[in-house]
């Protein structure tokens, strides 16, 4: 008898993962060493002791052996509760439990820049960074599921900001690609099963049914709410959402990259007839690139801004400069568009 | 003292969209006719008799005299009520009480294709071009607000078809840009504040608040529990969504159109290579447009067939012919990807 369908199910996830690795150390690898000749390769799990990173966590313990991979996993302690470090060490016996080798828990310090949710995220990726080169990991997988997606790509609705905010977490990400999202594609309920069937305790972080955070608000109201509205399908079709907005995006950059340097001219300034001749949705991101060159804070650098400086080109009727986050200042000078530094 | 402020909205609105009809006019107009000796056209508002429709018929009223056009309306008749054909006669007495002329009310048959909400919709227009037609109009203006656009860019979100289905309703569309929606930024506060102080009786359609229907429920529960769980800029926000992703669907439309012709060999086969060497949001737009020019009805093909179609070219391990919807196939021979009705 073969495995409960949802342990099959991360089993699998994470099998195609680990081979998407091992490809890549191959295809990385200097011409002749062969990947059998190639050192085994270290993966780590990201586990904060909740179902989905456990579930993730038994599966890499379960399939790397078979591939010749070495599994280790991290937690973190984010010491925003009392008692996290206690915590912090269970998930660690856990993981030793698992056969994961090596297994540790870093402390961090939480800022404040950009709210708590964004600090976290911040502090947490910072130690996996440094956990990963400590280790010498080739990969770090983490947990996120495809409900995890979809209350990115609804985050991302609400910032109002154009597609690239759409697309939630990418599949592959970090130097080098170094994280990966095993599952991605799979719901919550499945990870929560796998670890049920395995008798994988797991730990529900508090903080995730805290109405104060807005992604807890979104998971327990907002998206049951919208589910309700519009039918089960929702989560599959933000998920889906996320992937085909992302491949749009960066198609997009793409062709702004490359007219950029077609609409400057021989001194490098950007020509506004150039960029009158291009489709709004390219030029806008030229008008970005170049915004944000000049030293203009990307988090700070509203559509509202771009459409403001786009108008210079679009309906010039000799209005002045336009000032942007960052002290960058745009103007119109002679059939010439100046972005720059104040 | 100047109006309320909600009225000079309305009005400002609906004055920027008869500018840009007197301009496009203007634009079209045979060479040597000024604006002066060109016919007063006439713009007809649609009408349901509630607050967006009702305010629109109103502002029009007030506005179109000033700059020379002719002001009719329009309300159409569903038939899906007891009474609606009365009620219809209602809205007829108070766009003429706004001394709109042409008034006429236009009964229509619902059929059921694509459910009742679709099928009235199709109704509408149909009746609504035929008016146009009719009274030689050259513009028809809908009441679609702000709020309107975010619920229509959820119930795409829910499709999850990607950005195109995000970029909701086009300010102008039609045939010639024959419908214009001067509302589409105003929020459907302003335009209920501005009957009330006006003293226009508005209708509340039964159906806007009947939870069989999608839209109703996305507008009493959906909507407001991401706007508690997200904040009260979630409406702005879609909005804003809406036209970031319709100018960036253009764009890769285009891009798209322009590719094709170069990855089609000398018979007009689809190559593969070239077809691969694309950015992969680029390379499905071509494969969707060849699926659709095949026979492919595009309201059957999902993005799921379309990256079927598309391992052919990416993943290609010598599968067989792909199934698509109309009796379309699309199989990889010698390097060419066919696509035609089987």
């Amino acid at each position: 008898m073969g495995p409960h369908p949802a342990v099959a199910a991360i089993r699998l996830a994470v099998r195609r993962v680990l081979h998407d690795i091992l490809n890549d150390q191959t295809s990385r690898a200097p011409a002749g060493r062969t990947a059998e000749r190639l050192p085994s390769p270290l993966v780590l799990v990201a586990c904060s002791g909740g179902a989905d990173s456990m579930a993730l966590a038994s599966a890499l313990a379960f399939e790397a052996p078979k591939l010749g991979v070495r599994a280790g996993g991290v937690t973190v302690d984010h010491g925003l509760q009392p008692g996290s470090d206690l915590r912090a060490e269970e998930v660690v016996v856990r993981l030793r439990e698992l056969r994961l080798d090596p297994v540790e828990s870093v402390a961090v310090t939480v800022g404040r820049e950009g709210g708590p949710e964004a600090a976290a995220r911040d502090a947490r990726y910072a130690a996996l960074d440094a956990a990963a080169e400590r280790h010498g990991a080739t990969a770090i997988l983490l947990g996120h599921t495809r409900d995890d997606q979809a209350e990115t790509v609804l985050l991302g609705l609400a910032r109002g900001s154009g597609i690239r905010s759409l697309s939630g977490m990418a599949a592959v990400s970090g130097a080098g690609g170094r994280y990966r999202r095993p599952f991605l594609h799979l719901d919550r309920q499945t990870a929560r099963k796998a670890c049920m069937v395995q008798s994988l305790p797991v730990w529900d972080d508090p903080h995730n049914a805290d109405p104060a955070y807005t992604r807890s608000r979104l998971r327990h109201e907002g998206l049951p709410a919208l589910e309700k509205a519009l039918g089960k399908g929702v989560v599959e079709a933000l998920a889906r959402t996320a992937q085909l907005s992302r491949d749009d995006a960066d198609a997009l950059d793409t062709w702004a990259r490359q007219a950029e340097t077609s609409v400057r001219d021989a001194a490098g300034l950007l020509e506004c007839a150039k960029l009158y001749a291009l489709p709004p949705a390219v030029r806008r991101r030229i008008l970005r690139r170049a915004a944000i060159e000049a030293g203009a804070p990307a988090g700070a650098l509203f559509a509202r801004h771009i459409e403001e400086v786009d108008r210079l080109i679009t309906g010039w009727r000799g209005q002045g400069a336009i000032n942007l986050p960052g002290r960058v200042v745009a103007q119109r000078q002679g059939g010439r568009l100046v972005i720059r530094q104040g």
